[in-house]
């Protein structure tokens, strides 16, 4: 197994779509290791507090991502899983940046739940993150270290999606399961997989409510595997306590309804559930993350404990 | 300080909307305890496997409610604080029922989400339940014993809300963290509060996501108090660990902006927060519980964790 | 066959909520006829445009209705027939008010979709409305004389719903079709039906956009009837040109799932067609009203033209 | 001003996805007509009536696409007009195809409201197709011939969306106004335009409530022009009686937001209304076209009638 560097030099440009039209950066193995500098999703473009996001953000220039990889003998119906080893951050400090974007948040009218109001300000904070402190919000609240992956995913078939929008090819979850320790599995569409990657939170609470996370620039080490012949509708999660299904949709009752049908599947088709068992079960003991309630489609993981499995 | 006994046979007929136009069933005093023999939401008519809920069940009169209980001193204007002390399960064995009910649940078609397909089938499962051991579903798998009360609230000021819908006065959250060492406040709208409780699930997982949890019948005892002056717009919860401001509505995103919103208020009215500064601090530790996502609305609370407030 | 006067004498208290627990003001037979004086949805408060309609309203005490009216021999699981026959303008001018209230409307964040924005100003504009001319917004620009009711209904069973919310039992439709020559129908759930009835809108545009029509107090007069065994799901309304199934619900196209659903079901059970026939027929010939997006449950009526329809 | 032909021919290889990574197979100029075969949404391949779609139809390459053709002059910042100037019938009889597609449709569980409910079945309907008669449904219904484009826009920027969905860019929205007389307005975001259109309906109710109208191939006819300087956030359209804005979003209700909050965007730049005014007038006279109740986006056109406007 072998393990690459993919710098920022290495990237040279950064991509803001996922998509099949893009020239791979790099090339590996089922089984390798990648080492990937991520940018921080506003691209280093808010450097302090008095810059105005709306100002120097354009879309549809937002998010950039790295990548995309190719791993070799991935096809159309496998599965391509991705590790995740390490995040650790990068650049001077401080080097965490949240902020308010005008007419985006979960608690303002949007693009989409289009109003008449006046937006929210513009309102940046730059923060300081350390892997050992985490982030110190002020002098009585330090944020723990908690590091994910806001968005990650496979290329879809022949679409190109944005790199704010999460879909079935995974994109921009902002699930903060994406952490260390974390194997998540994307449908490969096209030969190769073509995996993007970037956006990474230092820390994010459920639902993501402002529409920012602490957005950082990382060094992110994950190593991808291909699953020959896993076909999958949707992204699967899985570490050391539970498998999670992930939907993404809007509204958000349909993203739900996306994950816990899912998860149904994968109990009955890996584990020997029968199928309303299953969904009695998960009536019981399922658990639920709102990833985000922010961004084009919201997301949502339906999980169950490993204990209930049969080994 | 009393502690008053709301037996089956104290209460004689239970209740299906709650509201005003009823007469209570106890007085009691702030502070006062009550011992409440709840009956499960099927109200027993589940009696074994065979049973086909369809056949039984007749809408509206679902989901029996204890109470009211009209509470001393309690006026429009007022909070009512209830602290559940314990849940105890109640009557013979099998005791817990969990089923499918045609055109209910998270994944079908509904009344509201009105499609042409055939339904689901009527499937029952009656199951033991012990505070010791808690649900053995199977040979392999065992539920926890983790009571909560699925359904309380207070009198809305004209209206009467049936006991299967949740809203602006608490009704049928289904909230698992309505257990033992919360204390839930309510609005009151009318003389007295007039709280209403029953629907006690031994068990139930994110979300509710077949309809139905592991439903009992229970001992539940509360306390209540009046908080004299505090206007609530929603129900809001604490314990030890976090406070809670819980929304119901519908599509789920408003379920989550009415829950965010509400606990930025709260942090800004009562721990002296900024408004934006909450909403940023939310984003970045506030956690969600999607309660249920199959009643006529849907139930989310926000959260924070009081290491985050000031002492 | 009587004709019965409800005069705003006759009338004396007007209720803000529809349900059982209000004595009848009117006892009558199924094909009698009833002139009944209503009142505007602000009852009278909002007298010119510098009164600001978050200072005069109070919640719940909003759109006042007129009834209920007993209908005799009307029984749970009959239809009630309603008939517009007339609807005419009351009171001195200028008799029509259309305004902005805070945190209501289609195009603002609501109780619901909560947000942290500002409100949108509190304003009124105070109209003349006559039958001839219809009503002179400016110079330039004159609306038709387009008169309806937009709350209308029968009790539910047990619940009692507040009068600005739609729902299974009719209520705040604010559904333009519900004008002169429809007749509506509604599911009796109680002894005599009890129909409510008020919010005369003198135009109003699909989706009422703005949370408000022209409002104004009118003299109507509609005519009853009981249907024996015909019993509904949802209201329905019939008119010379087609027939129409009403959803009411969030989001808006639950509301469009019922309507269409419920209009497949009333097409197959009273007219002939295959479930799957009528299926077709509508994806290719139906028509759909948006009649609000502002209230607490979106409606929508469904419909199809009677020239498709077997005589 | 020239006329160009897009026959089948010249098209070569249709295309399953609106983007900017295709070439173009036709450049044209500001005000010249193009006389376009359009295929019909599944591309003759539901031949006949024992066909079943969920055997021949291949996802993603559905809805194929006509184009891009490239405007000269057209840049980022300006509008792409397109007048839709007749369409005709194309092909042998029954050239007309109706079906039910398995988990598609406005009347049941799809992929994205999850459900775990069987599938409604199969089915097809071949109809034939004339000018002059319509569709003859059977031997007591006629859909009048009142043809439309389905699918139609221009590139995004930097993504490519697949032709089942509709969004800022046009796309797939099923909107009957898009018919021979109206002039639909694009937003330009890549050099050219580069214009894609197909889906010829020959008839479709409001909703498309099964998922599938008359689908047919068309030898449709427009002329495209470039108005310099003219930024869109969505479509929109006009023609002789009114002015439409167009939104496509989910749930519903977003829909009909953008729509209305862009139609009086409209109404205060182009025609001079104060903002409140334009909203308050909209809520008395605006209409709601529901355009598709079954795609992934949802579409709903708002409009005003041109007498409501300044001349």
């Amino acid at each position: 197994m072998t393990t690459h560097q993919l710098t920022e030099k290495a990237q040279g440009k950064y991509h803001y779509t996922i998509g099949p039209y893009t020239q791979p950066v790099l090339r590996v193995r089922s089984g390798d290791t990648i080492v990937v500098e991520t940018r921080d999703a506003f691209e280093g473009k808010i450097k302090d507090e008095k810059t105005r996001p709306s100002k120097v953000l354009e879309v549809p220039f937002l998010n950039p991502q790295s990548g995309p990889i190719y791993v070799e003998g991935a096809a159309k119906g496998d599965a391509l899983a991705v590790r995740i080893e390490s995040i650790k951050p990068r650049g001077p400090q401080p080097r965490g940046t949240c902020c308010l974007i005008p007419y985006f948040g979960g608690l303002t009218g949007t693009d989409f739940t289009a109003t008449l109001q006046d937006p929210l300000p513009d309102l940046v904070r730059k923060v300081h993150i350390t892997e050992e402190e985490g982030t110190r919000w002020n002098d009585r609240i330090i944020f723990p270290y908690e590091p994910f992956i806001g968005t990650i995913g496979t290329s879809p078939q022949i679409d190109s999606i944005n790199s704010l929008t999460a879909a079935k090819h995974g994109g921009n979850m902002d699930l903060a399961d994406v952490c260390p320790g974390a194997t998540i599995y994307f449908p490969v569409k096209v030969e190769g997989a073509l995996l993007y990657l970037g956006d990474g939170h230092a820390v994010q609470g459920d639902g993501e409510v402002c529409g920012v996370a602490i957005e950082f620039a990382t060094t992110t080490t994950i190593t991808v595997s291909v699953v020959k012949g896993w076909e999958l509708a949707w992204p699967r999660l899985e570490n050391d306590k539970f498998i999670m299904s992930i939907g993404s949709a809007r509204p958000m009752e349909d993203a739900a309804r996306i994950a816990f049908a899912d998860l149904v599947t994968w109990m009955v088709s890996k584990f020997g559930f029968e199928k309303f068992d299953a969904y009695f079960i998960l009536s019981q003991i399922g658990k639920v993350r709102l990833a985000n309630m922010v961004d084009p489609n919201y997301t949502i993981g339906a999980s169950i404990a490993k204990s209930y499995l049969p080994k």
